[in-house]
């Protein structure tokens, strides 16, 4: 083990601290703090750790971080067991099978977890995932990739880019579908980014997370990952889509698309959830039932048109009680070119920002409504509050998230700079975001 | 009927428009716009109403607002019965019923729809109410007040202490609930405020909304009316909460906790939800069932410490995908005391913004995060990014809702000057806005 490998992503503070109790990760500590002793496996940090924090797994096996005060006390009572990765055998793929690429970008499902000490490394080489998930084998043969190594909060419009670059790259060369493993946290984002990139789909392309680390024994990591796979080796359709737990036991995994669906859950493992519609597809043992007949056929021939170029200057505003108008002023004055509002109930905002939202529009910076109820459509002809902003020029945009309509408009905003020609993008249902009014109650939907 | 009666609302365009086709409020128009015919009741428009709407209440009950243009044809096509408000006799008050007291404050709840015109009033004196829902008075004695007639996207925090205030004089006067009456659009950020204004409360203050308005079939205003007054009269605890409906159906109104709901739905009757709780109490058939042991209960001996102030200089942010740090300097450079970040996941933000919350945080600004999951628990110890912003001072706000965070910043920063001290109230349980971990596999939450 060379020196990285002992002290991994310790820095200063830490670092010392460590060295002085002459430990290594791996080993057993006991770390003394006030009136608190804790114990366990000292485990590696990743490249963003601070200085002063020590991670240890304890004993149920849940990772805690321990910030140094100067009257913490380190101490080394145990030797563990090394990290090894040394990997298997790559096992013989059947030729038969249908051909998946996993692009990996991040997140707790793309790492393998040394189950004795807590390491989380990348594991994206097609034999690790084997070792990892050997099932997979039977599914399809697996072509994998790191793209990335980063936590999903860090993921930029840019990221979405590379994304759907490398995922063309895939395509042309011909595999059957693509596995796109992501952290959780903006995962909902990078779909519809996704959604809208790729244009004239062949294949599924898959995007798949995991709640909860491998090294837990209530890990959803291998499940998800085999639904995924089976979606995208096997699945009628060539959406872009999320497969992720439906319920908190590990008996189906419901497939989102990816225009509709939103994390709901801090740490629950059936945290995504379709909004407004149900999921296209269910996988139960690697078997697919569809749960829409509305969706565009997997079609090889089909040739796809990539456009993978995004906007920033598009914000999401959140409206609350007495929200300060200026708020909306210094985007027009920042060169925004487009603003989401998630307003309230069937899509209002206090009358105290219409003069901003004016202003807005006059400076041709479109301005959209969605609804932090998050459930349910805008309907802006219910109330005058909702009038009004529609004789402003605000877009309703339906049932459509506000998370999708956000990255819509960054993508809307890359591909033509005809404000005109913009707003009837908003408008258009390219990738599914907007779902039918399938009632008349709905039709008639009122409220306030 | 007085002139300001025939034209209810409507002002320049709309108003000519009306007067050359020689209609007036109650009349049945038919309105030609392109090749589209509209035909209905004329129905008054409320005093925000543009310049360019006509308003009509089409057969199916539904309103639609249709906007003037050159080639828009009015035509008044029959004579409509005209709005009456004669209000019946006032109805025997039984002496040995609670005392309610009925604030109004405004939204779909609070008005009186002539069921012939659709026009729409504040209906809040107690025998108006009584004409409205005879049987509210087999349930209490009612005392009902106008304090504001005004769509509840038009609510800010002065208005919150201008109700704490009405509902502290009511309480001093010995009635034995307060039930508001209120748009539901921000009814949770109102719940939410009045939890924290209103200390030490002896009785139960319930607020009230509907979501269709009284005109319609499916209205649920006067269900919910009659379950708001019964638990104000009734229920044995004391606490401000919500009563709306459980269900789609008329069956039961769930009681929500006012620091623990928001409104998850733009149009269905059940859109208010218990997030991270259960409801307090069911109410069904004017009977209370209590869901829950811990509350506080019903003593009018105990004397309530109104603290009705709010200081708006606080803001909820929400992340999204590389937002702009300036928009956290922003909120410094403009004075702002406090911000509650919407982040991801367990509680994480792009690193890019580490430097911004830094800069807010040695401003002595409070820095406090909650997830925009909605659903679940922050917990910011589980990876780095969570950790870092810990190290940086960010509060992490365990289950607490972003809106109910905000309006308690909003309330802390009005209470002291001392940003340790609002620090502390920040995280002391004040109304129940934190629920404790339930399970050993919640605290050991984990995900990404």
């Amino acid at each position: 083990m060379n020196v990285e490998e002992k002290f991994s992503g310790y820095r200063g503070e830490a670092l010392e601290a460590i060295k002085r109790a002459e430990a290594q990760i791996g080993d057993i500590i006991r770390i003394t703090k006030d009136d608190e002793v804790y114990e366990g496996i000292l485990i590696p940090r990743s490249e963003y750790g601070d200085e002063k924090h020590i991670v240890i797994k304890i004993k149920s096996g849940y990772n805690i971080g321990i910030r140094l005060t100067p009257n913490t006390k380190i101490e080394k009572i145990g030797v563990g067991a090394k990290p090894a990765f040394a990997p298997p055998p790559l096992p013989e793929q059947n030729p038969k099978l249908p051909q998946v690429a996993i692009i990996s970008t991040g997140g707790t499902i793309a790492s393998r977890v040394d189950y004795r000490t807590g390491a989380v490394r990348p594991a994206l080489t097609a034999n690790d995932l084997y070792s990892v998930v050997p099932e997979l084998a039977t599914i399809a043969r697996i072509d994998a990739q790191i793209l990335f190594s980063i936590f999903s909060e860090n993921i930029t419009p840019s990221h979405w880019t590379k994304m759907a670059e490398a995922i063309a790259e895939k395509i042309n060369q011909g595999v059957d579908g693509i596995v796109i493993a992501h952290g959780t946290d903006t995962m909902g984002y990078t779909a519809a980014a996704l959604s809208f990139a790729l244009q004239n789909l062949p294949v599924p392309v898959i995007l798949v997370g995991s709640q909860r680390s491998a090294d837990r024994p209530s890990s959803d990591a291998a499940t998800n990952l085999m639904a995924a796979v089976t979606t995208a080796a096997h699945a009628p359709f060539a959406e872009v889509a999320i497969a992720m737990h439906e319920t908190p036991s590990d008996t189906t995994i419901a497939i989102h698309r990816g225009t509709k669906v939103r994390k709901c859950h801090t740490s629950r493992r059936d945290a995504f959830k379709s909004i407004n519609t149900q999921p296209i597809a269910r996988v139960r043992n690697q078997k697919i039932t569809m749960l829409t007949n509305t969706y565009t056929p997997r079609d090889k021939k089909r040739k796809l048109t990539p456009k993978p170029k995004f906007n920033e200057k598009a914000a999401l505003i959140k409206f609350y009680p007495n929200m300060n108008p200026a708020i909306i002023e210094w985007h027009i004055e920042n060169g925004y070119k487009g603003i989401i509002l998630e307003g309230t109930g069937l899509g209002h905002i206090n009358k105290n920002c219409f003069q901003a939202i004016k202003n807005a529009i006059d400076n041709e910076v479109i301005v959209a409504m969605t609804s932090q109820c998050i459930w349910g459509r805008i309907n802006m002809n219910v109330y005058d509050t909702g009038r009004d902003l529609l004789a402003l020029g605000v877009i309703p945009l339906e049932d459509m998230l506000p998370e999708t309509a956000l990255v819509k408009l960054m993508w809307i905003l890359a591909q033509t700079q005809n404000p005109e020609e913009a707003k009837t993008l908003l408008k258009t249902n390219i990738a599914g975001e907007f779902s039918p009014r399938t009632t008349p109650e709905e039709a008639k939907t009122n409220g306030n």
